[in-house]
C-alpha cells in the first residue's frame, strides 16, 4: 500500500490520459487484463505485462491491482500497488472499493471490451456513480496514443528491427544451406535465435507453411513436422511462407518471407512478381500523411489490374500487440493519415488453393520524409 | 452456401445445446471467436479452431461464418458455412442478416463475454428481437458441457496423457544427462518433442524457471536463456520449475515438474516434501463426487498445519482451453462435485522469494472409481 514513485515513460502516458479524462469529464478509468480478455494498454500505462486491474484517476493517480504481487513490485510502475487477492480477484469488488475510497460520486469509465454482464454488475454496485462504457472512449483513446510511438518506443523499435534482420539473415542462411528443412525446424530456430539475439522470444506463434499449406492466410496449425521450402508434389517448384516476428522489450515485429523453390509455374511466377511489385508500390506510396485507405487502394488496384484479389488487408500497426492501429485497408474507416511515429506492416499477399501462397511483409516507421524500413524481409529464391 | 452434412461429435453437442435452448426459450445463440476475445466453444461445436462466428438455432441448425473460408470448408462442421467477409466481417451485420433470414422475432442470446458496446449495437439493429446477454447463460451452459468430457474426448485424453508422459520421460532424461541446461533448451525441447510425438505442439507457452526465478507462480518471461536445474548462487542446491503441456487433437494437457538440484536447505526440503505430500493427499481425497472446494481445503489445511499458504488454487479443469471448469479452490462457488468424465489438474505449490518455488502437477480423469492419473509428472532429484 506504500506510495511508489511512478517512472518515465509511464508517468507521461498517464498524464496524457488524465488530461483527456478531464476534458471528457471522466473521474476514473478502469483497465483490466485477464486470461481471455487481454489489454496491452495495461502494460503501456504501468509496465505490468499482464493479469492485473489498473485504475487511473483524473488527477493522474494510478492504482495497480496485480495477480502476482511479487512480480508487480519488481517491474511495474504505479502510485499504489495492492495485491488483487485483497479484493478476492473480483473486478466488481476491486473497482467498487478503490473508487469509493477516493470519490463519492462521478463518472467511471470501463473500456469498450468490458462484457455487458460485468458492466451491469459494476453499475449495480456503484449506484452513486455514472458508469460509462462506449465505443470511442478510453480504450480507443489509448489505442490512438499507442498508434503513434513516443521516443522511447521508437528507440526500442530501431533495435528490434536490427535484431529481426539478424534473425531473418540467419533463417535464410539455414534455409539456403538445407539445415532448416521442416516447418518445425524453422519455427524453433526463430524462437531460439530471437532469444539468443536478446529478444524475449517470438512475438506470436510462427506461421510456417510449406508448399502444400501455403494457400492459408494464417496456416493452421501454425507449423507441423512437414517440409518447408519444398517442391509441390508432382511439380517442379513450390511456394512456402514463413510469417514471424520477435518481441523486444515488450514490442512486436512482424515479417513474412516467401520461399520460392525450384522452377515455379507461370501462375506461381505471376503471383510472386505481383506481390513483389505490390510491396515496392506500397513503400513508394507511403509518403508522410498518406491515408491508410489510399495506401491499401493502390495495392488492391495493382492486383485487380491482373484479375487478382488479396483476401486480407495490406497491413496494420504493430506495438505491444502484433495487430494495432492503424489498420491499412481500403475502407472508409481507414481513410485517416499515417503520421510520423506510426509503425506498421506492409504485407501484400496472394493465395491459391492449388498453387500455394506468397506474401512479403516488412515493418515501417512513418517519418517526416516517408516510410523508413525497420526490417528487410525478402522473397528467397532457392534452386 | 450449400447444405453440409454436420459430423459427429459436433452434431450431438449442437443437439444438446438446442434442447437447452428450447427449455430456455432462446431461438438463436451467437458464439464469436476473434483475436482478443477467444471462445473455444466455437471449436467444441463446429471443429473450426478459431476466428469465426457461429449461430446455432433452437431447431439445431448451425451457421458458421469463418474468416478463412478455405480452412473452414476443409475442417469445420456446420449446416451452412458462409464466408464472414460476405458480412464485411462485422458481427452486427452478420448476426442481423442471418437471424432475420430465418426468424421474424424471438430471443437471441449473446454469450456473457460479449462487450457491452457490441450488445448495444446488436440490440439496436434487431429491434423486433429480445437480445439476451446474461451471467449463467449459453456460454456457461457450454462450459458445463465441456467440463464433462464425452467418449470422443476421453479417448483423445488417454492418448494425450501417454504422449505427455513420453515427453516428460525424455525431458527428464535430458535434464539428467545435462543435455538440457537452460530454460530455453527445456522449452524448445518440449515444443519439438511434442510435435515429434504427434501432438500439435505445446498447449501454452512453457514456463521454465531456474532457481533464481522459480519464486514466480507464473514465471515472466516464460523462459529465458538462463540456466535451469541449477544451484542457487552461493547455495548448495536449488529448486527449478517446468510447467508445460501439449495439445493433441485440440485438447490441452498441463503438468509441472520440480527439479531439485544438489543439497537443498532445510527450508527447501520442507517445501518439497509438503508439496509432494499434498499431491498424494489430493489424489487420495479425489474420490468420485468429492466437491472441488473440499478437495482444495484438504490441501490448504495440510499446508496451514506447517504455517504455509499456497498462493493459488489447487487445480482446474483442462480441455480445449488449458484452464476450464471445474475450478478447484476452497471457496463456496467451487462447492460442487467432481463427477465422472471431468478431467482436471492437481497442482499444489509453495513459493518463497529467497528459496525459490516448487510445484507438482498432474492431470486426472474422474471415474466411477475415483481419480485416474492421465499423466505422471514428478519431483526430479539431481545430484
Amino acid at each position: 500500500m506504500e506510495k511508489k514513485m511512478i517512472k518515465t515513460p509511464f508517468k507521461e502516458r498517464i498524464d496524457k490520459l488524465s488530461i483527456w479524462m478531464q476534458n471528457e469529464k471522466i473521474d476514473a478509468v478502469v483497465i483490466e487484463d485477464s486470461e481471455g480478455r487481454r489489454n496491452s494498454s495495461l502494460a503501456y500505462l504501468s509496465g505490468m505485462p499482464s493479469d492485473a486491474v489498473l485504475i487511473v484517476f483524473s488527477d493522474g493517480e494510478s492504482v495497480l491491482l496485480p495477480w502476482d504481487e511479487i512480480l508487480a513490485e519488481k517491474i511495474a510502475s504505479a502510485d499504489r500497488i495492492i495485491g488483487y487477492s485483497e479484493y478476492e480477484r473480483n473486478p466488481v469488488t476491486a473497482v467498487t472499493k478503490i473508487c469509493k475510497e477516493k470519490l463519492t460520486a462521478g463518472r467511471i469509465e470501463l473500456t469498450s471490451q468490458t462484457p455487458h454482464v460485468l458492466y451491469s454488475e459494476i453499475a449495480g454496485s456503484l449506484p452513486a456513480f455514472e458508469i460509462v462504457c462506449r465505443v470511442d472512449g478510453a480504450a480507443e483513446k489509448l489505442l490512438l496514443m499507442r498508434a503513434v510511438k513516443d521516443d522511447a518506443e521508437i528507440e526500442i523499435y530501431r533495435e528490434a528491427g536490427k535484431l529481426t534482420n539478424m534473425m531473418i539473415d540467419s533463417l535464410c542462411a539455414g534455409l539456403e544451406s538445407g539445415e532448416i528443412k521442416t516447418e518445425l525446424e524453422a519455427a524453433l530456430f526463430i524462437e531460439a535465435e530471437s532469444r539468443r539475439l536478446g529478444a524475449e522470444g517470438s512475438s506470436f506463434e510462427t506461421l510456417a507453411a510449406g508448399t502444400t499449406r501455403s494457400w492459408g492466410i494464417h496456416a493452421f496449425p501454425g507449423y507441423t513436422a512437414g517440409p518447408i521450402g519444398d517442391v509441390l508434389p508432382g511439380r517442379c517448384g513450390g511456394l512456402s511462407i514463413i510469417d514471424c516476428g520477435l518481441k523486444y522489450k515488450g514490442y512486436c515485429t512482424d515479417i513474412t518471407i516467401t520461399i520460392c523453390r525450384g522452377k515455379l509455374s507461370a501462375r506461381q511466377e505471376k503471383m510472386v512478381s505481383l506481390v513483389d511489385e505490390a510491396h515496392s508500390l506500397a513503400v513508394k506510396t507511403a509518403v508522410n500523411g498518406v491515408t491508410a485507405a489510399k495506401l491499401a487502394r493502390a495495392v488492391d488496384q495493382h492486383f485487380a489490374a491482373d484479375g487478382w484479389v488479396m483476401p486480407h488487408g495490406l497491413g496494420h500497426g504493430v506495438g505491444l500487440d502484433v495487430h494495432e492501429d492503424p489498420g491499412i485497408k481500403d475502407k472508409e474507416i481507414y481513410d485517416k493519415p499515417i503520421v510520423p511515429g506510426m509503425i506498421f506492416t506492409i504485407e501484400p499477399g496472394l493465395y491459391d488453393a492449388e498453387s500455394g501462397g506468397t506474401r512479403l511483409e516488412n515493418d515501417y516507421l512513418m517519418t517526416e520524409n516517408g516510410a523508413e524500413a525497420l526490417t528487410a524481409s525478402r522473397i528467397l529464391r532457392l534452386p
